[in-house]
């Protein structure tokens, strides 16, 4: 599967990756700056090469939801815009001393953060991915390699085009940002046995890309899987909050990772809780599936079907269950979960103890909406993804989470006896 | 590759991850202390035992060296007793608080330690690793599942029956230590294939062995590569330290990864500072293969090949080369070196920063021998190993490198807007 295009193509960006090490805050962030001039100068551009992609779309009859996430208008370029200048605001995490420990033989060691190198990121769909991907690893002085779906190509192309130029006359090493141009998935398959030169893979994307990519690399991936996210109203919960809560959690945006997919109810508050809240949720186009017993409760819903406890519906579904308590809760999040993303109602701390100790997921909370799990919302100014994984990063990772660290140790002759 | 046992044992091991998870540290630290009591009354069971595996090593013809390292005595299963006990008295990194975020929102964001899960440590040899293996995951609350090379097969199960009893004994769930009983590589592959339930995977032994474990595994793997660990002597160095230093770094104990394996030296003091350095590591029995230019100043040594520079001896065997400078002795280190361990010997503080800054190894030293590699001497206690990879990772692996994090979230009721 050597493939001397890639090879060469990753070499560079290797090469250039050291260099970028190497390149101040400042003039980092004046490309930065400099980068989101072009993209709304270019705006025009950008918005005629992404209508080729949207008739293509067309054509091949893509769905309504994915259209509109591949579709560009000056509004939503100039947004990309201004997250490049968000990112240039952001402290560089390139450099900081994490750790200072000096041992009793003189030696002053240094835990230092560094860039992780070269980063291959594989995307699907959303232009703005190729935006965001350059900033971020850009202003933590990664190089990236862009690998985008076929079905926004033209897209990510122009978007490419125009931030790289304007990079490479900023001081940022030529091979810094860099892209596949041909969409052979035999370029990925060869991407990924770059082991030693690229350092990092992160699939973003749906779970079969995810997977695939997983199997075949011989670099390190970290994975952003599905979402299959809970809220367990506990018997003590603040009934009203549960509701807000729970809503916000599935109907603000469905589409996402951090919503909710399933809805847990303790069974001594399920008469008391569920009619009101399942009206509402129809009300608002939810469709709910549940276990027989909550049916029993709320008549004319469908019934869940095993797979459904498995399931990221990533739209305006529900599953409902009914559970004998905290400790059930736990035992059915750890069982059908993704580890993504999960809560608790109550107003009990001893139960809010438990499931935050119990459910090992990255994200859990208590009292408050499963849609909090973003970078931006948790303070990391911008986000590469979610981590499902606990290896590296996990969670919403942040400018931090693409570095490595390395320790620099200061002595003055020291040698060991 | 699916196999019903290796199943089976997994998932288990996954189970009593999430049990250990919440053990506290005082019944974790009673339990060292009480097995490492069981290895030194089970020492002669353990010595016998190991005495089989030296027989059939014997009979296999393997080298002395690798049944030194086999050999178990007395003094050195003490040794691992000890080193039990000194784990016991390693702050327990599970539940820290990393880091503490208010949001603006009232959000209250805790980023907590927590323990990676279950991990698969696949090594070779010296049976001790199996004791400090499960010293290690025990202190940091992760299962262990266990395969050692068929060569220590005796005294690895030896060690593990005496600990895992005694562990069981004291309320670390059945399941937390497992080993491997049977040594068909296809466990080993079968293992490999249990994404999702084992987390993480250690190989530690020769390159061979990382290689196939990475290409196999859909589990994530923190290697523990080979480490060709470079001393730079630069014009302005004190000779007499660096001369202490390189001897240091070569000879004290030649047959580790921190031990260096070429020596890189400035061309202005050249004449001056190797013959002398010469005749000390070959009088130490030293083997020097060394560039053109250096046969020229110092005769009748060996003349590198270019694989020399690629190579890690372990052994009584020294690669030298005479380099123009800072910037040739870093571009050197990048080309051939491991990314393990470099140093620079040094009184110009502008070349030091720019060999800590150029040189991107897991470790990088300033006026001080590589030897210092090691969690140990880093301060952290005990180490699982020293990791050549730039994910999760990096150098000396002690308790915090073998653990993960989770955020965890507390609100009143809030919802996203």
């Amino acid at each position: 599967m050597k493939n001397k295009i890639i090879d060469a193509l990753a070499a560079k960006s290797k090469n250039a990756s050291r260099k970028l090490a190497l390149v101040d805050t400042g003039a980092k962030d004046r490309a930065l700056c400099a980068m989101a001039g072009a993209l709304k100068k270019n705006a025009a551009y950008i918005i005629r090469e992404n209508k080729k992609d949207l008739i293509l779309a067309g054509k091949k009859g893509l769905s309504k939801a994915l259209i509109d996430r591949l579709t560009l208008n000056k509004d939503r370029v100039f947004a990309m815009a201004d997250s490049l200048l968000q990112i240039a605001r952001l402290k560089d995490p390139v450099g900081e001393v994490i750790e200072t420990t000096k041992r009793p033989n003189g030696l002053l060691i240094k835990k230092v953060r560094v860039p992780i190198g070269s980063i291959l990121i594989i995307y699907e769909s959303r232009p703005n991915v190729t935006s965001d991907c350059i900033g971020l690893c850009l202003k933590s002085s990664n190089a990236v390699i862009l690998r985008g779906g076929s079905e926004a190509f033209n897209s990510n192309m122009a978007i490419f085009d125009t931030l790289n130029k304007v990079a490479v006359k900023n001081k940022i090493p030529d091979g810094a940002i860099s892209i596949i141009k041909n969409t052979d998935r035999k370029m990925v398959d060869a991407l990924l046995t770059q082991e030693g030169v690229i350092d990092l893979v992160i699939p973003r994307g749906g779970e079969s890309l995810i997977r695939e990519v997983s199997k075949k690399s011989l670099i390190p991936v970290i994975r952003h899987y599905k979402g299959v996210c809970h809220t367990y109203v506990d018997a003590s919960a603040d009934l009203a909050m549960a509701e807000d809560i729970c809503f916000n959690a599935k109907v603000q945006r469905p589409g996402v990772c951090n919503a909710m997919e399933t809805m847990l109810v303790d069974r001594r508050i399920a008469g008391k809780f569920l009619p009101s809240m399942i009206e509402r949720f129809v009300a608002a186009g939810v469709e709910i599936r549940s276990s027989a017993e909550a049916r029993a409760i709320v008549k004319g819903v469908k019934a869940a079907t095993e797979e459904d406890w498995y399931t990221e519906y990533l739209g305006l579904v529900l599953s409902v269950k009914i559970v004998g308590g905290v400790d059930e809760a736990i035992a059915h999040i750890m069982k059908y979960g993704s580890y993504h993303s999960d809560a608790i109602v109550t107003k009990d701390k001893k139960n809010a103890e438990k499931f935050l100790r119990g459910v090992d997921s990255a994200c859990v909370y208590v009292n408050a909406s499963t849609r909090f799990t973003d970078g931006g919302q948790f303070g990391k100014g911008a986000e590469m993804g979610i981590s499902t994984d606990k290896i590296h990063a996990r969670g919403p990772m942040g400018l931090e989470e693409l570095t490595s660290y390395k320790y620099i140790v200061y002595g003055n002759g020291q040698i060991r006896k």
